[in-house]
């Protein structure tokens, strides 16, 4: 069983399982062999061989440039600068935002040893220069780092004399005010709206 | 993006994940493409061609008879028979027993209309008959199904002239009475032993 007990290690250090339950899913896995475990091999080598990097946003595709860098129905002058990838496809899913993207795959960390050369900020800038963008959106998370770096890359931006933006802040939608963190509440009463 | 959603639906059927997780583990993997995908890619494949179910015990292992049924050192005159193969590798980790195994593959169930000739009930009786057996140890869940089941080998057992057992029940280790269910608890005072 040693072949077992490598694949259920190996699936132990995905996000979301442990030990046991990486060893369930290896079960799951065996006794579905021909509707489920061929199939999701087969797939997951398709994947990790046909995905490249897109050299332009950083998202991840059949091709580079990507789909979306290459969808001439999204707006080119606009540019949403995420994290990560999977904060890109976050956004895609809500199906609100029309532009760009920009990839920084990750963000200031003085903890982790992250500097501003390790973000593709380089080319954040260059595409800034090159194409006319008349927005930049910031939508790095609301946590300490991510608006840090937010701030970090609104200063280098203001420099070239773009525009740049943040998400709105406030009580999520379906949100009960009673399990809201004090930050949370503060930031939308301040920024309290009209209603209409 | 249509691969990626592939795979994450097909990982989303796995036990303990969902649409959400699944879409973590896909980003999770695609992030590590050399150190972890590519090698699970091809751990997985090896699983999946490797492994036989054992013809005597209903096991999984790289030969059939598996390494269980061919190990001398264990006891070849005590039987335990079980649900799952799961069920089979979490008392094999207790490593407190050392006789044989036999998988049923299942439990008797009239609702998922599942009957003894879905079970691997002639080849345990094949094996008690032909080998030595002195014990035959029901350890199928404690559910109703489960024991359903046990009373209906235990009785099929008895014509041969085979002693059947059953596992001890009661409070579990580290368990604390506040949390344990009625049943477990008057099983507990039923089956109460004297303390020496």
């Amino acid at each position: 069983m040693k072949q077992v007990d490598k694949v259920t290690r190996m699936l132990a250090r995905l996000p979301g399982l442990g030990p046991r339950s990486a060893r369930r899913v290896v079960q799951h896995l065996l006794a579905r062999r021909e509707s489920l475990l061929l199939p999701l091999v087969e797939d997951l080598r398709h994947l990790a061989h046909s995905l490249v990097v897109c050299s332009v946003c950083g998202n991840w595709d059949e091709s580079s440039p990507c789909n979306l860098c290459l969808d001439t129905k999204r707006d080119r002058s606009l540019l949403c600068v995420v994290e990560q990838i999977a904060d890109l496809w976050a956004l895609e899913r809500s199906a609100c935002y029309r532009g760009q993207y920009h990839v920084l795959g990750g963000v200031l960390s003085a903890l982790n040893g992250v500097g501003p050369d390790d973000l593709r900020l380089a080319k954040l800038e260059q595409r800034v220069k090159e194409f006319e963008i008349r927005e930049v959106i910031l939508a790095t998370n609301l946590t300490l780092e991510g608006q840090t770096t937010a701030h970090y890359i609104a200063a280098r931006l203001a420099r070239l004399g773009v525009k740049a933006s943040r998400l709105a802040r406030g009580v999520p939608v379906g949100g009960e005010l009673d399990y809201m963190d004090e930050g949370t509440l503060s930031t939308a009463i301040e920024a309290r709206q009209k209603i209409v």
